[in-house]
């Protein structure tokens, strides 16, 4: 493990990164193939001012990835500011002192380059994939928007109504709608948590430049920013093209520790107690979702839960599958996932099945639930989960985008980086009996029940 | 080129491939870096049964990716089978003679491969990906769901079941829906080409497994398929492989050329004539469709095509982009499409957008159409339009996954493999004279309009 030395204290917690004098970079991961030749590096460089840069060098590659990853996401927002966070991921395309926003669009479409962002409940990223040779331009395009945005008032206006026909389109996707109602059953409507990541119609709509600015000014800030490469590069020149890309408006002018995020960004947070919830819509098929809260980021029990949620509904294989599928042709999907949060996770099962299937699906669903929990999985189902989970692990490590995602979301997230052999081991490590306790707890906890369709 | 030579006549269109008398293994592009290092051989070897296998080995990768191709789709169908190739795709997952559906799902899943299959107009794919250790596994569940495949009347009863959802799935999805209203709209509704891919619920309901069982006995032949695998691997051991996967059921105990799709697979395709049409369902979007027949897949325009594509609404630069979504903020998705079939295309302007906007977005979007047909596109949204194609290409081939497609269905479609190199000389090679051409032809065909949205 690889954490810098603690030594900041007040409301901040243990284990947050120290404030750095001069730039400070570290080896974080080294893996060789079986030859013995160094296949990938990952460095970490610090900045004065907070900003992490962290870079994984990938031998044979041809394209860089690069993302700039802000710890704010809706659960930092108000209810007045809901929507913010997404409201200005949009913005920064609109364009910079230098570039307008077509220039922004021009300077990546011309070299082929993937350019896109998006907004989570607690980090926003703005990402990119180009041919090496390219890498510099993409880097300073994203240095540019972060720290140079105009945030113009009509720029403000036009967008807004691009984000109202998203919010429709959201409202349109079936998978969308269940989820955000799963959400708000499980943390509270009115909970950050609980409420939809892109605003509704009428925060959206109340929603002012000053506001945006004020919001922009306050996390968008170099101790709450990583910027993450991976592929074909060099450490130190993506070093000096960030620094160069950053530092319009003094913007790495300031010298501060990196911020982690804090384990309850929520002063409050509701205890989840069952819930049931319908959204009525003229959809031809049914979605449902039965949930039950989960387990946070950080819980170790998480690769247990991991090994779970594969047997339980992670493949056409598992127990899901072939009994709402494959033995009564219930439903066209149904899986399970778990998702994690600082303080907060969430488990469920997902289903798509017709109206007339619906207690016939929620009978089978909730009875595998109870049986898993009574009796936990078999050997059997533990390798099997455990094959899944590394093959599956390594196989989406391939490409550079998946590379940058990784060390990316980890430094910002967790000011660390697992290491992939660490991961292995603690999965290899999970045993039938773990599984059988965390499961047992988590499908104890209250059902949340959220259903879309027809009435 | 390397298109085998002519020596069949009848029916068959001139190209066809030969038949062989024993296997016939060519080499058929490789690729260095700077270096002069190899850094990917793709190989070909014909079966005397007709069925081929082509294989891309590429340096450094760890994992590989198999298809396996089918020339048949849902343009290959009548009224009656309407819905049998997609149907087909799905039993081959319930069983063999060896294996039951849970033994197919275990096989893979266990090593974390990504196991699917789709079906198109033209062709059905069966693919996954697998660490390199895993890819024989691979190749026998593959081969043996292909020739060995039980088919047994519960199982088409369950996965009818499984079927019907879907389809009530896509009928919630606007994007299928208006692309299904558009294909219907261009060549008909009870044309081959213009029946959506999954079938009716009118179709699905009356099929029998009889019925199923002629369908693959007659398309799921050697001479039909195309075994394709791209990343790290051997290309003698996979043809090994191979043929011991397929060699079931006497599978390739034919002699047969290999097939290419007809350039005319269906009898009589109705003239494209002006259409609109409407499909009233309660979303808050509406989801609209302007489009013009296109180009074949032959057609040589078809370079030229994708630059006015690409400066027509190929990207976040593009005119539709900059225009409906920037300047005026009429829609949040607007982009433009080209897809290319045997004797057909559809080139069109897809937008998504709050329903008060959509005569002002008709109204954008139709300037646009008449501006670049009379004027065609300047000197820099030339190189821009290159510049995209070929980055976003190279880009695009990174991956195992991405290989193996362009192998198969290059192989598939039009028995031969046009090299990169070749691709990025004739995208080079077009001007704006070029594209002016093909601009004012193709938007100069009758307009086709599908919407979809609430009344």
């Amino acid at each position: 493990m690889s954490k810098a030395p603690t030594s900041t204290a007040g409301q901040l917690p243990a284990d947050r990164p120290s404030a750095v004098s001069r730039s400070v970079t570290k080896v974080l991961e080294t893996v060789s193939d079986d030859a013995g030749q160094v296949t990938s590096v990952v460095r970490r460089t610090q900045l004065p001012s907070g900003l992490r840069i962290v870079t994984e060098q990938m031998a044979g590659a041809r394209s860089s990835s690069i993302g700039v990853w802000v710890g704010v996401g809706s659960r930092d927002e108000t209810a007045r500011t809901h929507g913010a966070s997404h409201f200005l991921e949009h913005v920064l395309f609109k364009g910079t002192s230098e570039r307008s926003a077509l220039d922004i669009s021009i300077a990546l479409d011309a070299v082929g380059g993937e350019f896109n962002a998006f907004t989570a409940k607690e980090y926003t990223c703005f990402h990119a994939r180009v041919l090496a040779d390219d890498l510099p331009l993409a880097i300073d395009v994203l240095g540019d928007m972060i720290t140079d945005s105009v945030i113009a008032p009509h720029d403000v206006d036009a967008e807004r109504d691009v984000i109202l026909d998203e919010i429709a389109m959201h409202d349109d996707d079936p998978d969308d709608v269940v989820q955000n109602l799963l959400a708000a059953l499980t943390w509270g409507p009115d909970s950050p948590l609980g409420r939809p990541i892109a605003g509704t119609t009428g925060s959206i709509e109340a929603m002012t430049p000053a506001q945006i600015r004020r919001f922009h000014a306050k996390h968008y800030v170099p101790a709450n920013t990583v910027v993450s490469v991976a592929g074909a590069l060099d450490h130190a020149s993506v070093v000096r093209a960030v620094r160069k890309a950053f530092s319009r408006n003094e913007w790495l002018d300031v010298a501060e520790a990196p911020a982690t995020p804090r384990a309850l960004r929520s002063s409050r947070r509701p205890r989840v107690s069952a819930a049931q919830g319908q959204v009525l819509r003229p959809f031809e098929q049914v979605n449902l979702v039965v949930g039950r809260e989960g387990l946070t980021r950080d819980d170790d029990r998480r690769y247990a839960l991991a090994v779970l949620n594969t047997a339980l509904g992670g493949g056409t294989s598992s127990r899901l599958f072939q009994e709402v599928r494959e033995a009564r042709g219930l439903a066209y999907s149904v899986y399970s996932f778990a998702s994690q949060y600082a303080d907060s996770g969430l488990v469920g099962v997902a289903a798509g099945c017709l109206p007339d299937r619906i207690d016939d699906v929620l009978t089978v669903v909730r009875e595998q639930l109870v049986l898993i929990a009574r009796d936990g999985i078999t050997e059997d189902e533990l390798a099997r989960g455990k094959g899944q989970l590394v093959g599956g692990m390594i196989l989406g490590l391939e490409d550079s985008g998946a590379r940058m995602m990784r060390i990316g979301k980890n430094e910002l997230i967790h000011g660390d980086l697992p290491g992939i052999d660490d991961i292995i081991a603690r999965i290899d490590a999970v045993t039938t009996a773990d599984v059988h306790e965390v499961a047992a707890e988590v499908f104890g906890r209250p059902e949340l029940l959220a259903v879309v369709g027809p009435g």
